[in-house]
């Protein structure tokens, strides 16, 4: 069936016309009993992260990456609950772990997302809305650490920081481009220090990078305790414990960092669970939510943000390694329409056949291919059908496929659901039990932070060489001498391409990658790698989304899509 | 029994010992089905507005407030979940609504609080933290609309809007006075017009007073398209409606609208739902809240903020009016201990026998006891007994009331729970029975705004007559012009004394109110008349509460207390 043999509805209509199976009954099919979980509403719940000492199982965890995204589109969050599906009807306890989405997005530019058409995460409205309050949360301790840090310095400033060198902004779960540099404190003696100061999105704070990558409350408190937050007068480090402040924070922490369940539009039990920014935090949903989840079913299947070169190569570099787990098998999803982009055409000439711009395009492929075999994991090609693509076309990606030996399936999950991604299932399935897993990290965490970039650049993007500004080369001269030098690099670049450069489609080669600055997380644990600008607060469009939401008088919504 | 009798614990660990009932059961008792309310954690959950129009039947309103509060306390909250528990107690049907707590002095001052001894609600560690969180989506309801604004200004300002004349500010719910006067906009032409802004505390949002004061989701939304957002250039006003996000606001509200249910330590239906400031807004729970449990109970007891010159006041003049509902009877909390210091004493003085102060104090307690009256309204003394109060003075107040025919009872709810408020829930139902009600606000909505505060100011506080700044002079112009004028007042006043000056205990005469500044709520559908200066951002101390939190790693709450 395709797209076109029945009325296309928007994903909201099919996600509203969805017949939902109470949270108890979804809870109860994984095995847990009332102390274990928690309602929020009928159909959402939070299972206790507690859980995962008590657990002894271990299912499978499959991850969803992609080529380099395009404005065509590649539906991967759409494959990831489609695969979830289709797992189930072939037979296999499966389980989805995917982020949460932000506010901001929503009533920006989107109006919402948790997969599409027949593959949907539900209930939509509440996932897109304010959910069980996890981003809240988050919020809410990220700007009282920011009160704490300006009322010490008002209240006499003990600590001797420097109100310059405040490494702690503020935080709204919006796209607000007004918030991004101000000036705070004004108003006399009575109204705290005057400083400079900004805003960030909620998805970018470092506490929602600590949830994702916490394996317990202990955890997260110690993590919380440990992040950096300003330098005193005489450029020494102040951290979150000398203030004192980490138990409050965790606190306002622990109901948020339960894993929350839901499910998909066919019942597929599925775990929605924080969501860090992709560029400067690692960009994927909990590591309690991923353990949990393959703990609970036999096959756990997840995301990372954006392509393989960033998603995926932190979910195996950083999540993987903080988590103590081995991934079993990568899905790379493709789109013809975004090879085709990848191989020169703009989004106008997608709609025609074009085998050679197809056949060019298959090198970004090809790339991201490389990438997870240098990772020594098992992978399949999953080819997202769009209805303009030609037979022609399918066989063109077929023929590649089979020729380079590449375990491959097309995938109709936006059409079909579940149906529509069972070959995709079967050949998953197949690739886990008959391929070796030789899972590493592609670098040790003893390199120096020099030598862990190259690798990503060398053996990820397929770079040359890497330069360093002269700020970022203070820089790692500083993170040396504090000892930060033996964390992972997390890398925030352009997700448009492999290089630093988001007009380079394709391919590229022999390029270099310009690391404009550093930052430390020494709470998430990571070193950010920045290349080219990044935007830590969006702003909203000339005509925001919100303009078009409504609800009714009886509480029907409209405008998220 | 009183409470040197027993080991004395604090607040959360007898909290922290109740044996709840499953809110289900809750429900269920209440007469509610499945569809009409929703779980939220096993012990909490919302009820639908939707309901109010479904149910016929109408409980007994009673109004709990207070004396001028006094450092020495008065336990308002506690009588009225005590209240509540003793009507329980002796076979009347009773729902409790209060406000919810906000985060900001919950990790500043005080710890939280939702009553006190064995008469409080619970779950007190959800309660005082997100809870539902209704407060984290009007503060992103309120931070959406600020966003809105600068972007449409950003966007080519086709509204033409004076950045000068923006009236909606930012918010946050939290303790943080270096936001309170800031600059946004700053960092050149992609980051928006530089301005002067300021947060507030959410509690003091408009929105917060909407949601309070809404009797359906069809009404807030109307609401929420009235409020006054800036003038133009030209000085004509700019509503919420030009800017065509009320849909958009009203979707992210559309779950904090319905009313939280929890329950007392005795398992006494209790709502839990909504929290506007009682200075510059209204300061009591939803209507929503308060109709709905009258209709689920035979009695519903409530409370309104500060002392019945601000809490009462508002209540009778605004709040009632707005919901269309006729309270029954006023329970004036007093103690001991704030008599005395209204007779003079400080508060080290308090722990001696002083009947002269008392009887001297006694004058403030009459001042509330006449604005009860002149509202037309049945009322009765509850003196809230303290474990330092000696006979001879409870004798005395006994004694003065049957003089000038007070009813009065007697309060242990705070030792004894509900059994301490047995004598205080008969005495409030025989005169529910006995007494004529006469209700009626005090004044009409076609009088003047002039003429609405000082009919407040003689007729509730006792002063003499009431000047108006050349600033408020100018708006009251400005207001009529508009058609503003025909609203009610809400008078944002000290809540010490019954004048405009903290440091005038007792029964003050003969004073002048001075009306420094006027403020248009146009959703809420109130004109704020501030005297003195009144703090919407408080700020932390210099030890904040929230050093003193920690939650250890099976979730174990210590230092809300």
């Amino acid at each position: 069936m395709s797209e076109s043999s029945k009325t296309v509805k928007s994903d909201i209509e099919i996600a509203q016309e969805a017949v939902l199976t109470p949270i108890a009954s979804i809870a109860e099919k994984l095995g847990l009993n009332e102390s274990e979980w928690e309602p929020y509403g009928r159909y959402k719940a939070k299972v206790s992260a507690h859980l995962l000492e008590k657990l002894d199982a271990d299912g499978k965890i499959i991850l969803v990456t992609s080529i380099n995204p395009t404005p065509a589109g590649e539906g991967k969050s759409t494959v990831t609950v489609g695969l979830g599906q289709a797992l189930n009807r072939i037979g296999k306890k499966t389980v989805i772990a995917l982020r949460e989405p932000s506010l901001g997005p929503t009533m920006g530019l989107k109006g919402g997302a948790a997969g599409g058409g027949y593959s949907q995460v539900v209930p939509m409205e509440d996932i897109n809305l304010h959910f069980t309050g996890d981003f809240h949360a988050i919020t809410t301790a990220h700007n009282a650490l920011a009160a704490f840090i300006d009322n010490h310095i008002h209240q006499g400033n003990s600590l001797n920081i420097d109100p310059r060198r405040i490494v702690w902004k503020r935080v709204l779960d919006l796209n607000d481009r007004a918030l991004r540099h101000v000036i705070i404190g004004l108003g006399g003696k009575t109204n705290g220090v005057p400083r400079e100061d900004g805003f960030d999105i909620t998805v970018a704070s470092e506490i929602m990078a600590i949830l994702c990558l916490s394996l317990s409350l202990e955890d997260l408190k110690a993590r919380l305790s440990r992040m950096l937050i300003a330098y005193t007068y005489d450029g020494e480090p102040v951290f979150v414990q000398d203030l004192q402040v980490e138990g409050a924070l965790t606190l306002l922490l622990k109901e948020a960092i339960h894993p929350n369940l839901v499910q998909t539009l066919e019942n597929t039990p599925a775990f929605v669970h924080g969501g860090p920014f992709a560029n400067i935090a690692h960009g994927c949903n909990s590591i309690l939510a991923t353990k949990l989840g393959a703990k609970l079913g036999d096959y756990l299947v997840t995301e990372a943000g954006f392509g393989a070169d960033l998603g995926a190569e932190k979910f195996l570099n950083i999540t993987a390694r903080a988590g103590k787990f081995t991934p079993n098998a990568v899905v790379i999803v493709a789109t013809i329409r975004a090879l085709k982009m990848h191989g020169g055409l703009t989004k106008d000439e997608l709609k025609d056949e074009n085998l050679d711009a197809l056949a060019a395009g298959m090198e970004n492929l090809a790339c991201h291919i490389d990438t997870i075999r240098a990772f020594g994991l098992p992978y399949v090609i999953a080819l997202n059908h769009f209805i303009t693509d030609t037979d022609r076309e399918v066989a063109l990606v077929n023929e590649w496929c089979a020729e380079n030996n590449h375990p491959m399936a097309l995938s109709k999950v936006w059409e079909d659901g579940g149906a529509g991604g069972e070959d995709l299932a079967r050949m998953v399935t197949k690739v886990i039990e008959e391929t070796e897993n030789h899972y590493h990290p592609l670098y040790a965490l003893d390199d120096s932070i020099e030598e862990k970039i190259q690798t990503i650049v060398r053996k990820v993007y397929g770079g040359a060489k890497v330069e360093f500004s002269s700020k970022a080369n203070r820089q790692l001269a500083s993170f040396k001498k504090n000892g930060w030098d033996k964390l992972p690099v997390c890398m925030a670049k352009t997700q448009y391409s492999l290089s630093d450069n988001p007009k380079l489609l394709g391919r590229p080669h022999d390029f270099t990658m310009h690391v404009r600055e550093l930052k430390i997380s020494l709470g998430a644990g990571f070193i950010v790698a920045l290349t080219g600008s990044v935007l830590t607060m969006p702003g909203l469009p000339k005509h925001p989304a919100a303009l078009d939401m409504n609800v009714t008088a009886d509480g029907k919504v409209t405008g998220l899509f």
